[in-house]
């Protein structure tokens, strides 16, 4: 399940019926796989996720970092993946503080994880602000999102992905593509977690709308500066000017607009 | 906060820097309202949603409706909303069996529904099999489709949003917009159930992509037809044959896909 592989990997070939000019047509297409992912967390069974089977482990390690449930690599005691099974099974240094913290968002989180990951973050929040020091050009933002484009080519494949990506100013780190905009921003930041890199100075690329969710996850990471080809939600913006993180949205062909901290784009 | 009051209600003016052929200029821009929901059940707290705020009781009944909490407009004894704080309370008839099924539920979902929502499915959908006779012609389905297009005036004014609709061949009934792919087609499936009318013969329409829990959601309500301008998944495709469910994909212009049961579609 490398990157790459994505005609082998990541999608299916399904018989359909076309209809093209009310012509009706049997023909093979191409749909995106979907499948779930179960992580295990220190022997308990923590989540499933659906998702595009591909770095399985970075989706595993990513979630539980945006859900707080680690802060960094040195959190993971070891980690293993059954690609067949599509588990994850992660065991952590500390282990009773995360298990409380577990049963703790157990009692928060019914039916979605949307209500603790928010409720979470608000708190949170006050502790963080953003003061990067990070300065990009509206050329080099522009450069990125054609960057990423080129890159999206199982969305070309499929048009059934998002695409998220961890850049600096002049070039793209990590690229990856998921059915789930969450998820395709989780395995970039499972990936720079694994490979201990750190998010401070970095850009947030991603090709979904960038609702609240998104900019908590930024907030959490210290992220700079979240990037989108696609529209911010009211209370995106709100939380982007109160962190710190400087929001771009609609950023397509030679046209950006900033929401928050425009003073990070020269 | 009824429907219509898009302008006033659904979308918020900002600020902003856009940066068109490099050159910066300060605007006001419009984006789309994001709030939370949080829906008590039986006083207890449930779950908060984030969501574009009308239609908050269609929403709240709809997400219980898919979630397998409530069945029909019977199941609710009273449901009040508080617009102002974003809480709808609701209170069910069967209170002790509904509690069971909430911890219930609790026990599973850790982080995020999906998990609970994909496997109490997979159980479920076995005793479940489509067998509406409906008919419909690809014109048809095209003509909803438009319809659904020139109705997108939230999108059309801040592009973040999906929409949903629910049809019969010849025309659409209800109409539903919001920052989430579900929620939209929860408010949908809410205003169905209090006014109470059945969706056995109906076709769902939305704008987003369909994954395996848009099928499941369509397989718990009956629903013999599903449709969207975007890609569905491998799973949603499975999951559509071994129901029953006819789904329509890139159902745009003078063209659509049937990944499932085209028997349907004349």
């Amino acid at each position: 399940m490398k990157r790459g592989d994505i005609q082998y990997d990541l999608t299916a070939e399904v018989e359909i019926v076309r209809v093209r000019n009310l012509e009706k047509n049997k023909e093979t297409d191409r749909v995106v796989l979907e499948t779930p992912l179960t992580i295990f967390l220190n022997d308990h069974e923590f989540i499933t996720l659906l998702c595009s089977p591909d770095n399985l482990d970075c989706l595993a390690v990513g979630f539980l970092r945006s859900e707080g449930l680690i802060e960094r690599a040195a959190d993971i005691e070891k980690i293993d993946v059954d690609v067949e099974k599509g588990f994850v099974y992660l065991k952590t240094a500390a282990k009773d503080d995360l298990i409380n913290k577990l049963y703790g968002k157990r009692m928060i989180t019914s039916g979605c994880g949307k209500g603790s990951l928010f409720f979470n973050a608000l708190d949170s929040l006050q502790s963080k602000r953003i003061e990067s020091p990070l300065q990009v050009k509206a050329e080099e933002i522009l450069k990125l999102v054609g960057a990423v484009q080129d890159k999206a080519l199982l969305f070309k494949s499929t048009g059934g992905v998002h695409s998220a990506a961890l850049a600096e100013r002049d070039q793209i780190l990590f690229y990856s593509e998921d059915i789930g905009r969450h998820n395709a921003v989780d395995k970039i930041v499972g990936e720079c977690i694994l490979k201990d890199i750190s998010l401070e100075d970095k850009i947030l690329l991603t090709s979904g709308r960038i609702s609240s969710e998104i900019v908590i996850k930024g907030a959490k990471l210290g992220l700079p500066l979240i990037v989108s080809r696609s529209a911010p939600t009211s209370l995106a913006v709100e939380l982007a000017r109160e962190t710190g993180i400087t929001l771009v949205g609609f950023a397509r062909g030679k046209r950006l607009n900033i929401y928050s901290h425009s003073v990070r784009i020269a």
